[in-house]
């Protein structure tokens, strides 16, 4: 495999100038996170800010969900992700004059967040209003091997004059409430400041905080200390109280002269521990820190990253703003799970507070698959928090008097809190969508499916399937009344994408238990009741108009009126701009409904079917929904419509680069940036998990000479590399062992010595390359 | 005609003791209206009380609507009627000691609803922990022929004892809150004291009050004045504030003596009117009333019930519960309508806050069609109203996207205020709703559409209809995701009720087109257009399903799952123990929805029809709506089985004095009250509007010896009289002319001395007598 990029710029995500807006999207660009805590990238002055903070996974609070026409089952609570204790500020006087770049825009700006380093420089030069000129140097990390450390660097220096330098550096709890969207007014007090002070101490050089929420119980510990290197004469104290920790530096500084100092910062939260408990976690973390010291963390994170790119680079040679994109969105996806444990990956994971914090389907749709590729230890965790809310969704399906469990539509703590059941509670395709993520981590790892809690959440998942089934005078099996991904079609009766993923969930614990007898049990699964899955799978009725010969993405849905897109080309986002109970009955869709089970069940498509519905719904998507491009990609790129998927593929890599959805503000869209590494491996690489074997059919398009990806296939770590001279597979590192490959078909093994080169292939597409609605085509081309 | 009874008991509700609970729902029965005020029947002394007040057709204030999840097109504002200066309350002391019943139970309790008198008399014997034997005499009356009049005759005295009598007689404002059920704090903030003052002032006897809402603006003037008797040496003085006038009477009333005085009250109200304008307008009215006097105002009272009884009687021999409750009915149709003018009639009428004081589309349903036969002149108020709402359901009509006009779930001002729209803005079948109690209107009064507005209202529903229909491959005309009637059933392709009443709908609009060729260009409507309705009639889909030989609610109804009745015993109301995501895909019916149209749409079905379509749905239809007891009782009766359609017939007469719907304290359920006379009227006697000739099929149950009704037909009364040796249909009064009538498909006319005589029909039914599920069947039987 040739040598990944050597240069820099492939690497770095670059800031050279302060626009004055976009605060909040640079905030999420710039925001570093380990899966377990998460800073936004805001400045290390503060200002200026859209929404800072530092979030944790798992903690949140609770608030009241008001309804003016409620309902049985409608859940009474929401929840919401609340900022933790943010040490991210320190506050910089020289000479009486904050450093502020809105009042005194800075000579010299750069911020890099350095995809190899795993941290964030920021260099600044900037002259005060009596002429000093100051060099501002600062480097954050937030520790992808010790989850609970976040550490900064931070540098002042004269450059040529003496000067007074004061610097506050802070600890804060309580200080920036989210942005809450709820008109119901008690929400903003709820979370106006949510935690309750349990413990504050302080010394001369930092402090411990430890606070708890009312309602949800979670307590959160943060520790602080500073090294401090100042000029002779200079001070260093702390104050602080309930809420806040304030470590300040007061020295004069000649010129050439620095205040320098490390900043450590631990963060601890449990529910329901003691306040003590939490303290000394996080002064053990910090302990361990600064023992370890900022070179040792800024080596253990290179390290381990290091490791990471070998296993998971993608390179696309000849397109460098995508190759950045790619290994932007890689870098992502490790912050998202490379410590997470015990608790939900938000759709945002930890860079923004947008949906509130709460977790998705789509998590487990794109971010799980795409994980078991690259790290599926990590994947492992996340799939094992989900199975551990299975009581909740058991109790959730209790409520929806069915068997089984049903899991909800958004969450953090495993209890349902969507307020719009036709758009939640409807989408009970989420239950197999869950089940898919977990057959697909055992199918690509290997492993046993026992090992994160599968088999039970198969069986649970497989029963809420038959206890909603409705059997029509032929024995046809329908589900009725439901919501596929598209969310502008809603209550709609068999929905193709839920018919075929409840086929596939029902014949997965079908057999899952035949695979696992020892489990059957203790879930009193029955030979009858397997049975019965297996015909109910069977017999799922699968519509199709056999006068336009494309399957309706649900019954009847190629007979609604077409939306006329020409006239309404003013009118996106349509949920904004229409009644639900005119679009839910329209032919316009928001994203990858039908299409998305053509990739995910693939195997109840021909490739003239897929084809011919992939061009029906191409006219007629909107992608108002960050989750459709990447799954428009792998479909486009199965069929052999190479330069559409391709540019589908670049909105999804730079949905948040671009910030094409004009929402990264609230964070980044972790499920487009799953789907972008998913559309190059899926859809260009044309991986599917289901065999034995690793099933490949690479793809290039026109504007690509090269393009390489790794991955981990069951155990193993693989690198794929097409070039228009043909696909090199080979087993990376050291590993023993061989791997049965078939590349479009061919069957062959990879050893350590021996790749698999076949030729590359470029089969002519069955239809033309299918148009989309004025203005709707992708959007990053 | 026979003479009407002349047992008193038949025309009075009689309560004679006061049981602990309850307060709520004696408020609701014994409130007094007149369509423009209404006073809930609270005790003189307000204690115990449930929730009093007075309340004004129109008078509301609005609230915000808050969604945790909202979506484009969701009312931002809800709308609730709110209490107006609440004049019922006469605190009396006697030597210092409260009258109140729950301290000291009086010996004596007697309150009498007189449905001939239209006054409510109370008379209480009650002794004082001192030993004084005090007797209270009351009467109360809200004017059926002054609409701002309300007066009562209030009378104190002295048994056996010398005693000191203090009353304080208020008129108070703000001072008693609606229940609010919306979790919004800050709905119960706007709505805790929703009048602003404008004008207070008094004088010895009284005073008045003038106010305004703050976003409604709609103002309220209140005038009070007392004349009152009393022994020399008594005192009367009134005290006055922003918020009361108080008027206060002292003295020393020895044994044999009494206090006696009568209590003018005045209400107006209007939209932005100077306070000036409005106090003076209650200030005149006030003068008028006292100027007639109390004997008067009883007098003018009793000379319009005597013409509404003779106009409007109902009775039924031998069933004195039945034939109570029918007069009650027809009792509460007159106080809901005799003064209604310019603002809708909530689904409570003015009998209590219930809904929020919000109009629905039983209004124009059932209330609209009853008082079209017995006082059309009040069901022309009514639908005028409805017409100025026209250029509101324009904009709603915009805001979904759809030509024409869409008229709300629930308003009070014409604004759709409902906030959950899968069973409000996907009900289009308000339009059709609203269509036909105009086109039943001209129906059975024989006047031209146009004096109600009604060729608009036919016109814009039209439209609607139009810009919603989809057409499928071969040209059939289906309304997709519509809610009909069964508020269990919702999101549902083809409901066959919406798609029989579009189609009504539609070929009513063509028909006013071209009877009234002068209202077409203003409309805008083309010959074109005119000829689409028709097509569009003529394709609409009628879903059938042919193996079980019934119709389908909806498309696939009949292959939903059925619900487990045996099993789910103690789940009622459903919606309260089911989600809506479960319950709208199973075969468990709320209310009359395809039954409904077996009536409503009756020329769409066969007898044999009806009666297999009957069967069906009574086996699944679970009746937790007061809107279906009626119209079971109509479709029942038509198809022949009397015996189940008098059970239903009882239960929608008796469902406020029995309260079997559980919730009367909130007011009273007009559309089942106006639904209990309909049932009488186009159920027993078999009343069509369908032609010239007035249609009758009249059917006696096993039960009732003798049923006679009255109505009004085109300008003329008429007579029913059914027993088991014939029906004799008669013209009452001294009317000339001649009234063409069918009988059991008879042909005959009936003049001022010939009446039409044909034997009684009873013909078998093509069914057995169909069955409810376990515990569902009447509930008055």
């Amino acid at each position: 495999m040739s040598n990944p990029s050597s240069d820099p710029a492939a690497w770095q995500v670059r800031e050279s100038a302060l626009s004055p807006g976009g605060a909040g999207s640079r905030e999420s660009l710039f925001a570093l996170a380990n899966g377990y805590v998460g800073v936004r990238g805001t400045l290390d002055e503060a200002q200026p800010s859209d929404s800072r903070g530092t979030f944790m996974s798992g903690v949140y609070e609770y608030h009241p969900l008001s309804y003016p026409e409620g309902g049985y089952g409608h859940p009474e609570h929401g929840q919401a992700v609340i900022g933790v204790a943010d040490g991210s500020t320190v506050h910089l006087q020289v000479d009486g004059v904050p450093l502020d770049v809105r009042d005194t825009p800075p000579e010299r700006h750069d911020r890099v967040l350095d995809l190899r380093a795993g941290a964030l420089r920021r260099e600044t030069e900037w002259v005060t209003p009596r002429g000093a000129r100051m060099r501002v140097r600062s480097t954050r990390l937030v520790s992808l091997v010790r989850r609970p450390v976040t550490a900064l660097h931070y540098e002042v220096e004269a450059v040529d004059r003496p000067v007074q330098v004061v610097i506050r550096s802070g600890l804060v709890v309580n200080g920036t409430p989210p942005k809450v969207r709820n008109p119901d007014p008690r929400v903003a007090e709820v979370l106006a400041k949510p935690f309750h002070p349990r413990v504050h101490r302080c010394h001369d050089t930092g402090g411990v905080l430890v606070h708890r929420t009312a309602e949800s119980r979670v307590g959160v510990a943060a520790a602080v200390d500073h090294d401090v290197e100042r000029p002779a004469g200079g001070a260093v104290s702390t104050q602080c109280d309930e809420d806040q920790v304030v470590t300040t530096v007061v020295a004069d500084v000649r010129p050439g002269e620095s205040v320098r100092f490390v900043k450590y910062l631990c963060h601890s939260s449990a529910v329901d521990d003691p306040a003590d408990d939490l303290r000394d976690q996080a002064l053990a973390a910090l302990d361990g820190a600064r023992g370890r010291g900022w070179d040792g963390l800024l080596a253990e994170q290179r390290e381990l990253l290091d490791e990471y790119w070998a296993d998971a680079d993608v390179e696309v040679d000849s397109d460098p703003e995508l190759q950045l994109a790619l290994r932007f969105d890689l870098f992502q996806l490790l912050q998202a799970g490379a410590c997470v444990d015990n608790a939900p990956v938000g759709a945002k994971g930890l860079t923004g507070a947008g949906y509130s914090g709460h977790t998705f389907w789509d998590v487990e749709g794109f971010v799980v698959p795409a994980l078991s590729l690259l790290r599926p230890r990590d994947a492992a965790r996340m799939l094992r928090w989900r199975a551990s809310t299975l009581d909740r969704a058991r109790e959730r399906a209790k409520v929806l008097d069915l068997a089984g469990a049903s899991f909800p539509w958004r969450t953090i703590d495993g209890h349902e809190s969507s307020a719009y059941w036709p758009a939640s509670t409807a989408a009970m395709h989420v239950n197999a969508d869950v089940s898919r993520a977990f057959s697909w981590w055992a199918a690509v790892t290997g492993e046993v499916l026992t090992a994160v809690g599968g088999v039970d959440v198969l069986v649970e998942t497989a029963r809420v399937w038959a206890a909603m089934v409705h059997e029509d005078h032929e024995g046809g099996v329908h589900l009725l009344g439901m919501t596929g991904p598209d969310e502008y079609t809603g209550v709609v009766d068999d929905n193709v994408f839920t018919n075929l993923m409840a086929r596939r969930n029902l014949r997965a614990a079908a057999d899952a238990c035949e695979e696992h007898p020892e489990h059957v049990g203790r879930l009193s699964v029955t030979a009858h009741e397997i049975d019965r899955w297996r015909s109910l799978a069977d017999a799922v009725h699968v519509p199709y108009d056999a006068v336009l010969g494309v399957h309706p993405a649900n019954e009847g849905f190629t007979t609604y009126r077409e939306w006329d897109f020409e006239a309404k080309r003013d009118g996106y986002p349509v949920e904004e701009h229409f009644h639900y109970a005119k679009i839910y009955r329209r032919q316009v869709v928001k994203q990858a409904d039908l299409v998305q089970a053509l990739w995910w069940c693939a195997e109840s498509f021909t490739p003239e079917q897929t084809a011919r519905d992939l061009e029906y719904y191409e006219r007629r998507t909107v992608r108002d929904s960050s989750l459709s491009a990447a799954v428009q990609a792998v479909v486009c790129a199965r069929v052999g419509h190479l330069e559409l998927a391709y540019d589908y593929l670049r909105e999804a890599a730079l949905v948040d680069l671009r910030d094409i959805q004009g929402d990264t503000e609230e964070g980044l869209h972790l499920a487009s940036v799953a789907g972008a590494w998913l559309a190059v491996v899926c859809g260009f690489g044309g991986v599917s998990p289901d065999g034995e074997e690793l099933v490949l059919a690479p793809r290039l398009p026109a504007r690509l000479h090269r393009l390489a990806f790794r991955l981990r296939w069951r155990g193993h770590r693989i690198g794929v590399e097409a070039t228009r001279s043909g696909t090199v597979v080979r087993l990376l590192g050291t590993t023993d062992g061989e791997v049965p490959v078939r590349v479009d078909g061919q069957r062959g093994t990879v050893t350590a010595t021996r790749p698999v080169t076949v030729p590359l292939s470029t089969p002519r597409p069955p239809t033309p390359e299918p148009t989309q609605p004025p203005g709707r085509g992708p959007r990053a081309s």
